[in-house]
């Protein structure tokens, strides 16, 4: 038996460790629990026989491109498509700025592997995706926390800390950010506090990386021009979109939208990683977008979610237990709210006396790469069916309830 | 602008240049042009209407899971699947072995992620795969070239530079190798020698990453046991899997199988990679692998290779100018073999006057990390029709003459 397998591992992943919220989301698949820990859409939301239809007669029609390899820059025809439907949301881009990935998660192991060396500090918020905080550390990054508050990233707290590093001459390489509803915050970034990012990214010439998994599901409100839309062409900005959201993640299919210069450089990584996305997944969302059955089918995940979210928050309201250091985020879109506790409960600990109650969360302090969060959960609501969250959350405010008598 | 962006690339990627050969790829794309410059399996043999209906029918009986994301470590139901064919193999491979991957190249950088930190040593053939040498390059590997003949790696050769490394203490993490049907060079490593890199590995206690995409197109001879099946479960072979070749690459499917040390990183790699490989290319393989639709498949691809392999070494007989130095191996399986013309030949340079004579192949030199291969080829037999083969040689062989009387 190979005897010093530990000495080969690379320095990198020696200190990777499984993610604790993935095991923990594992204990939850069992069918009595309600959970609100995923991070799934609903698959009421599955257009399933529309695609079945659809791909039977894409495979028919393009099947010889559809099943060959492809280019790595992506099919030009969705590419086409893509630039359509980001026209809609005031962004004007050409195709040659479009990079096709396989879904968000390869952009964010993109941006790691284009621009973290070992130790290189990265500026996220606190608290922060996962798959984020995975993708860079596994680059070894130095992760600089930012607060977030209902308005998003604190612009000054971020100030305060460039300038900081400035004078110590270790500037980050880019500040990562989820500007509408937040993952796992629920909260968007105002409009103000966007032009502030901008105007700081622009004085200390480092860039932002701009994550829109939830961008096109708003379910109350107006929409917020992107960061990529503000920066208007000048390069600060690498934008990464995914179709898991707004058609399904099976065909795990996105984009990055960035400068020419920098997509170069994504070109020649992404090549060396998986040569290029599945034609047949990118034939498949070709069609669907050409059909003109993106839009619509948005507006119908729009009205799904918007319900079970206003259910959530009126159970909320109606069986939390009243108390001033109890509250919640109440998200404009998007698919979690943020729930704190009093600093007294550990949400860690609370979480198993959740699952013998059979309802489960995300544990806050997942999302927290320096401690922090421990009083805090991730709650999902576009998952479970509308009987459930009510349930679920009478079952959460049960579990609550017992932890302030204590 | 962002002035500095060129100080922001990672050191890795900052020396990362496009590939050659993908370059040179693109300009044979013109269709007067017969190309024996790609590496695709023939759209031929992709099974359009079989798949059609499948997939329709995949689609609506497990919809919600097949366009839902799905476990990092791949469908239970498809690694079943993949047991079953390994055991096909002379294999006893368990499913907690075995990790579900976005293809072969994903692979090739899981490996290059789990295992290389900057300038670590790593053995590859010389020539070796490009895309293997991209994905190591990319973590900022050093290669070490071993020479190939045509028994496959030089086990005396190795010997001699780990003797050398060991006294350096500078040992390599791994030997990279494709046993089977070589590419680019098209041959197959011998039992003794498979026999004797296992004995060195163990000696010297480093890995060998075996990657197999051919290894089931044999057209002539007997298959040769894989390295990791002589390994015997010791843990020392890495053995890296595709659906690219035996079904079809569109898919963007393969497996690696491993001990459960290594797969345990890998699948925690793999997470922060893409979090899953596409449910519903995997929905589709199992159900095409249940069906015991695969063997029959690969069988088929097996006839219209065999002939297309038989009709190039008759071609080369026949048109190939007398001369020698001019020398192609005679591959027992793959897609691919390996023109020698004179040294005095600088196959870069002559590769404009093919393209001129509109025919094209690779240059040899894109699979040397090191120099070398300058009066090499590499030239593909599965993508070219019958009548292609017969007159690319042809023009290749009167470009071939035309440099010889210069």
């Amino acid at each position: 038996m190979l005897s010093r397998l530990e000495l080969l591992f690379s320095i990198n992943v020696t200190g990777l460790k499984k993610s604790v919220i993935r095991e923990l989301l594992k204990v939850t698949q069992n069918h009595e629990i309600i959970s609100f820990a995923g991070g799934l859409p609903s698959a009421e939301t599955f257009p399933v026989e529309q695609i079945a239809d659809l791909t039977k007669s894409v495979i028919l029609k393009s099947g010889t491109w559809a099943l060959q390899y492809g280019p790595t820059e992506g099919d030009p025809k969705l590419k086409e498509q893509i630039v359509r439907f980001m026209a809609d949301d005031g962004l004007q881009v050409k195709p040659e700025n479009i990079l096709v990935i396989s879904a968000a998660q390869q952009g964010l192991d993109l941006v790691g592997k284009v621009f973290v060396n070992r130790h290189n500090p990265v500026m996220i918020g606190r608290p922060s995706y996962v798959g984020a905080i995975g993708a860079f550390r596994s680059y070894a990054a130095n992760f600089i926390g930012i607060d977030l508050d209902e308005k998003g990233l604190c612009t000054d707290h971020l100030k305060e800390k460039l300038k900081k590093m400035r004078l110590e001459a270790n500037l980050p390489k880019f500040i990562y950010t989820v500007p509408d509803f937040q993952n796992p915050a629920g909260v968007t970034m105002s409009l103000e506090r966007r032009k502030a990012l901008l105007g700081i990214v622009r004085e200390y010439q480092i860039l932002i990386v701009e994550d829109t998994p939830y961008r096109h599901l708003r379910y109350v409100g107006h929409a917020i021009p992107s960061l990529f839309q503000l920066d208007n062409g000048e390069g600060y900005v690498i934008s990464i979109h995914t179709f898991s959201k707004i058609l399904f993640p099976g065909l795990r299919l996105g984009w990055i939208a960035a400068s020419s210069q920098i997509l170069e450089k994504f070109i020649i990584a992404k090549q060396s990683m998986d040569l290029c996305t599945s034609p047949l997944s990118q034939a498949i969302a070709y069609e669907y977008c050409q059909r003109d059955w993106l839009k619509p089918h948005i507006q119908e995940n729009i009205q799904l979610y918007k319900k079970k979210r206003k259910i959530m928050l009126e159970s909320l309201e109606k069986y939390m237990p009243k108390h001033p250091d109890i509250s919640w985020t109440r998200p404009e879109g998007g698919l979690f709210l943020w729930l704190t506790v009093p600093e007294s409960i550990d949400a860690d600990a609370m979480f198993f006396q959740a699952l013998n109650e059979k309802v489960a969360y995300v544990v806050g302090s997942g999302f927290y790469m320096d401690g922090g969060g421990k009083h805090c959960m991730r709650i999902n609501f576009s998952y479970p069916s509308e009987t459930e969250i009510v349930e679920g959350i009478k079952r959460l405010s049960r579990v609550i309830s017992k932890n302030l008598d204590n």
